[in-house]
């Protein structure tokens, strides 16, 4: 088995990730890097494409060895749009001043690279003691229907199912060794529609108007707190985000309104729980209204045990600083992992990703790939 | 002086009426109809063009006799489009089973009719005491900007001051005889918008949540009973005609959210009392919110004095009815007629008034007539 010193190199390969257009649902050759790179080092790679005909989502899920303890790399290599404003080509991998710019290289394509370039080192290092395994989705900024959650399915039926999993999600809000995140709050968005009966203002003993029944829905819903947050998690909190009726007539008491409610929720919670809330909620002032409710993730919270003890000491070693165990921030694919495996989320500095100019250092690259080959010298891999 | 015998027949000047499509702003002939009686009696009329070049309201302003007192009929004859689902054509002044059919039957072109054939019968009976007026405009169903309100205006300038003004709109629900209306509630709509700060829901703390504002500025503003009613007025009602955001993503805390309302008010506030109340709300939740007020009219009341008394005893040798002094419903010009004289308001029964096939008796039509001549009689005209 031969490893090209290239594939330890971990901003070559953030370059070449760079250079692919893969705006999601855009892969253009993304996964195909990260595939070769993967075979060179010798990982049997599936690439597995989900979803309806014609707009089918690219996965791939690699494997070295089948010792135990496995150790599951998981990430994506799609991005958000580049939007306008940049001072360079977003998909060149332009380097200036020792940072490296381009959509992508904090989300993070710059993760994925330093998970190749670890496990590069790694290998080279010397035999594995466990195995191996790299999960890379082409959808995390988009639907992610067919993304992680569909390769998750397609392991379970294989019988695939990693010890661990490490996603490389940029969790540092400013610098290397800020933050690695343990959980995730959960997210559900609720639409209550409230139906009246319209009528002229002039009579409104002969209407209903369903905006009185959901204005105190709504101070209901508001005036809750939910809780003060818990030992690993900040406080639930519930927003409002469009109430609309579009009556455009100011002598007519309009026949529905229709509020859209999202909340981010703890572990002293479950969607059930605040469905069930909400429903009662509704049901007492509009016993007639209607409520959908999808659920995009339950809260999660890995255990801060061995493991996350020694990645958290590996980030220690290289960064001089002991991150915070944090379960902040929007949602991520950690959501559908933790279903499979205990999941902890460290990656580079976040503070440019989404924006224009997006970037981070070549010395934060470095020190990743470090924090990952620590981590797999500690985990046992 | 020639008095044709057609003058006094109310039905026949009705045909005529509805007979010209004078669906507001069209005039279709219909304010020549009125002119040509009126001139036929002798009265000096004036035909008035108000408003900006190429959409004038046409209006109509007629006086006979210089005497004091002088009683004015005031009116429209435009209508609301018929409609859809009509068994007969709205505008041919159809005759079955006693009833004329047509859009403006009841509103309002039979109290126009009754008021000329009760002014023919009127002179035909002898000389007049005091002096009539006619003020008669094409748009009262439309924006009224200038229509009623510029007549006024125009014989202010001209010292054309009524003592009395008998506005013929169908203020029957279902009789002759129920009701004269001696006022109505002011009407005033306020359109509120909050600002806040755009943000991640994620992150509430970094957004301030205008929706979130809004709510509990509309809960107090529907929390508050304004008043249980006053000695001749319904209480006054809030109502929230419409609240709208319009942000269609889910994870995203809104930058703005508007609210419209409208209250119609009785004699126990003021559209600056209650501008100043919602005013103090909105402040106090969201102190940044602007507000938008539009007063469509203060809410008036015609003293139930001595020429009221006239006209319910007219009513009362007519129909057999004593009729209810009432202040209910929706507006009409009589918000502006107020600020020149005294205005009651008593036409025929409006059930079908807006509706398809709108229609009244012509029972009903002969007994506006007599109602308008017994009133003239006693109020010494
Ligand atoms: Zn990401
Ligand atoms: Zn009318």
């Amino acid at each position: 088995m031969s490893h090209p010193s290239f594939t330890s190199d971990p901003v070559a390969l953030l370059q070449d990730l760079l250079r692919c257009r893969s705006v999601t649902p855009a892969d253009d050759g993304a996964l195909s890097v990260v595939a070769h790179a993967l075979e060179m080092m010798g990982f049997e790679v599936t690439r597995l494409a989900f979803g309806p005909e014609g707009e089918q989502t690219p996965n791939l899920y690699a494997r070295l060895g089948t010792g135990k303890p496995c150790l599951c790399f998981a990430g994506h290599t799609d991005v958000v749009p580049p939007g306008e404003g940049w001072s360079c080509d977003p998909f060149a991998g332009d380097i200036k001043d020792g940072h490296i710019y381009g959509r992508g290289t904090a989300d993070m394509k710059g993760g994925v690279a330093a998970a190749l370039a670890a496990v590069a080192r790694r290998l080279e290092a010397g035999p594995l003691k466990g195995s191996l395994a790299f999960l890379i989705t082409g959808d995390e900024e988009g639907p992610a229907r067919y993304g992680t959650k569909s390769v998750l399915e397609w392991m379970k039926e294989r019988g695939e199912a990693p010890d661990f999993c490490v996603l490389g999600e940029p969790t540092n809000p400013a610098e290397m060794g800020d933050v690695i995140k343990i959980g995730r709050r959960g997210s559900m968005n609720v639409v209550i529609t409230v139906k009246g009966v319209q009528g002229h203002v002039a009579y409104p003993h002969l209407a209903d108007n369903p905006i009185h029944r959901l204005v105190p829905i709504l101070s209901d819903l508001t005036s809750r707190t939910l809780d003060q947050g818990s030992e690993w998690f900040a406080p639930s909190s519930l927003q409002i985000t469009s109430v609309d009726v579009g009556n455009p007539a100011t002598n007519v008491i309009p026949a529905t309104a229709q509020a859209r409610v999202n909340i981010r929720f703890n572990d002293l919670h479950t969607s059930e729980s605040l469905r069930n809330w909400i429903g009662d909620v509704v049901s007492y002032h509009a016993p007639e209204a209607t409520m959908e409710v999808a659920v995009s993730g339950e809260s999660f919270l890995t255990d801060p045990g061995a493991e996350v003890e020694q990645l958290s000491e590996a980030v220690q070693v290289v960064t001089g600083r002991k991150p915070k165990l944090d379960t902040g921030g929007g949602t991520s694919d950690a959501r559908f992992i933790t279903h499979c495996c205990p999941v902890a989320e460290f990656g580079l500095v976040g503070a440019t990703m989404h924006k224009r100019d997006e970037h981070v250092s070549l010395a934060s690259v470095e020190q990743l790939t470090q924090v990952y080959l620590e981590f797999m010298h500690r985990f046992g891999v």
